[in-house]
């Protein structure tokens, strides 16, 4: 359905059917169609794959960290070196994600308060602190199109913990928001607020209000139920207004994209598809397979043999089922341009669906062959 | 120089430079411009990149183990996959190894006999049995287009098994060309003798004897000096018939391989530039680097200037060193491409040179700059 001029300069939302939309991010490095599935590239590496491999794969908007390369190899050096771009040679838009997720993760080496966190680092021990304003000034340093704000991420059950964690992530997005200084990048606020409908909405409200050009979802898919992951959902997108592209952080199994994008989303990310492939599990729209299993060894099948993929248009299971015997660096390599193809043309047939008017449809369908892969596995 | 119809159904020798030789070979899976340099694919997978790399690369012939596939996943195996062409998506011409070396690595774990070897598996200690005809059964099961004779490779410096070794070697010669069967295949026989010139004359005599429409000098880089080595080659290149390509097995520095290509020698391989590749050394016309150096984290040089290859093109040496420090298995895959790109172009450079009856300058001006990286590393 078409929905008239609902756009800023960053966003324009093409479509909308039911709750799913379609539309386009402008950034410096181009156009991104939504929804879309950004693989992770944490140290500014998808890790097991060129740039190459990444762009002919069909993904656009890579993620990396901005906690991991201020630790190493630094923000100052990869400013000193061209910035991120140029660094990790990804010529499409990319995304730093703020660290909080990160630093709130190392719960037994991190000191919270009003002003920021003291961590000691995951690498050496060494003592560092981040404050809103200094996340800014690593990412300003790193250069990505799409940056984001310092969060607290705390885990989603304890609601005072979320009540207070919720108000400091209010305080520190506008500290970000004031903090910023380039006009090439474009600054996301995070809702907070656990799986609590009150603060979630109140959340929502708040970090709208503030005029961030592009709003995300944190703390979900971090151990609460999908039920209470989707009531979330729901409850932000219907606070939110819908002339900014909306990004639910860290979530990348099939089922759980195809819900969020029914309920408004536009962006996704999570290292799922990659961390898989490295534990030799393929992700397809039927299921999941574990390839080492040795019911593979003489099957000439490609993983999927409905994906377009360089894998499966290319390699049998047999093969991959050698390789993981073999403990060969290739497996991880095409598993994980299987499982990225995977979600990135999953989003876009999402996209589609939504411009044709048939997200119902295609949603219908897809679950009702999920798992169809799981019998011959046990 | 053209040097006329100096020619079988299998190679044409197209030019030689004094004792540079620049020819064509002819497979069932295409021609192959001598001299050439095959990477390694011992499991049936050239480690770390896929064959869309290895095309991209240059790469012409690659190299395959037979022993290392009759283990694991099995030679009848990968036949009833189609074959190795198929199983490992490699369109090009396929060698594949006998196996020889590889069982006489076993010092500990194999017995010997006038009849075959009796050894354990490396992977699961169980007890197998070569013979020349099952090492040419296995590699008809496996479909390679150049197949390799089942040699002895003893130690070099021993003269009394040097002896024995090569008489050996040239009766399982015999043997193993009274066994093939296949008519889409050629068997290249293995010349031994170790750093004796009289045992080298003798095999290289015997050898060419047999008829083998290709002929391969093993039992050499392991061990002996440089110059015992270049002095075989000369002997063994004074005897053999020059309508037969020579190949050099295990050689593949770049010095070795120009000081061999003025030899006559027109075929190597070497698991060098892909083992280097993942310790994090990369290999250029101007000597060795040590990409993990800190020297590098801010060098915004590709590994090398002059290189052509797609990890050169895209990529500084910082990003490789960051890679390298943040434990990435890109850093492998980008120095696999870099390193047998080296190898890979700076034949087929010799072969331009011998064409052009430039072959001693080209020599002298690569030996000139060779090292000449060495002083920063130190």
């Amino acid at each position: 359905m078409d929905v008239g001029p609902v756009s800023t300069s960053f966003f324009e939302l093409l479509a909308t059917d039911g709750g799913g939309r379609a539309g386009i991010i402008h950034t410096p490095h181009g156009d991104l169609q939504t929804p879309l599935f950004a693989p992770v590239g944490t140290q500014a590496t998808v890790k097991a794959i060129t740039p190459e491999q990444l762009q002919q794969i069909g993904a656009t908007l890579v993620l990396a960290n901005a906690y991991h390369l201020y630790l190493r190899p630094g923000d100052e050096r990869i400013a000193a070196l061209g910035g991120l771009h140029e660094f990790m040679a990804w010529k499409g838009p990319i995304l730093t994600d703020s660290g909080g997720f990160q630093v709130f993760s190392l719960t037994e080496s991190r000191q919270v308060d009003s002003d920021g966190v003291t961590f000691r680092s995951h690498i050496d021990g060494s003592t560092h602190r981040l404050t809103p304003e200094k996340v800014i000034a690593i990412q300003e340093n790193l250069g990505a199109d799409i940056i984001m704000a310092f969060d607290e991420c705390p885990e989603p059950l304890d609601r005072v913990y979320n009540e207070q964690a919720m108000i400091r992530t209010h305080n520190w997005a506008e500290r970000c928001l004031a903090a910023k200084t380039r006009s090439d990048q474009v600054l996301f606020g995070i809702v907070q607020g656990g799986i609590f409908a009150d603060l979630r909405e109140q959340s929502a409200s708040a970090i709208a209000s503030m005029g961030f050009p592009g709003i995300a979802i944190g703390g979900l898919s971090v151990g609460e139920s999908k039920q209470d992951m989707l009531a979330m959902l729901e409850i932000v997108g219907s606070v939110l207004p819908p002339d900014r592209p909306r990004y639910l952080m860290g979530v990348g199994f099939p089922q759980d994209l195809i819900e969020a994008v029914k309920r408004g989303i536009d962006m996704f990310d999570c290292v799922l598809p990659t961390r898989m492939a490295r534990n030799h599990a393929a992700l397809t729209r039927l299921g999941r397979l574990n390839m080492r299993n040795a019911t593979f060894a003489e099957d000439v099948r490609p993983i999927d043999p409905d994906c377009k993929c360089y894998t499966c248009l290319t390699f049998t299971r047999a093969y991959l089922r050698h390789l993981i015997a073999s403990g060969e660096m290739l497996a991880a390599t095409l598993l994980t341009i299987h499982n990225l193809y995977t979600l990135v043309s999953l989003t876009a047939d999402l996209r589609q669906a939504v411009i044709d008017g048939q997200l119902d449809q295609f949603s219908d369908q897809f679950l009702a062959n999920d798992n169809k892969h799981r019998p011959p596995e046990s």
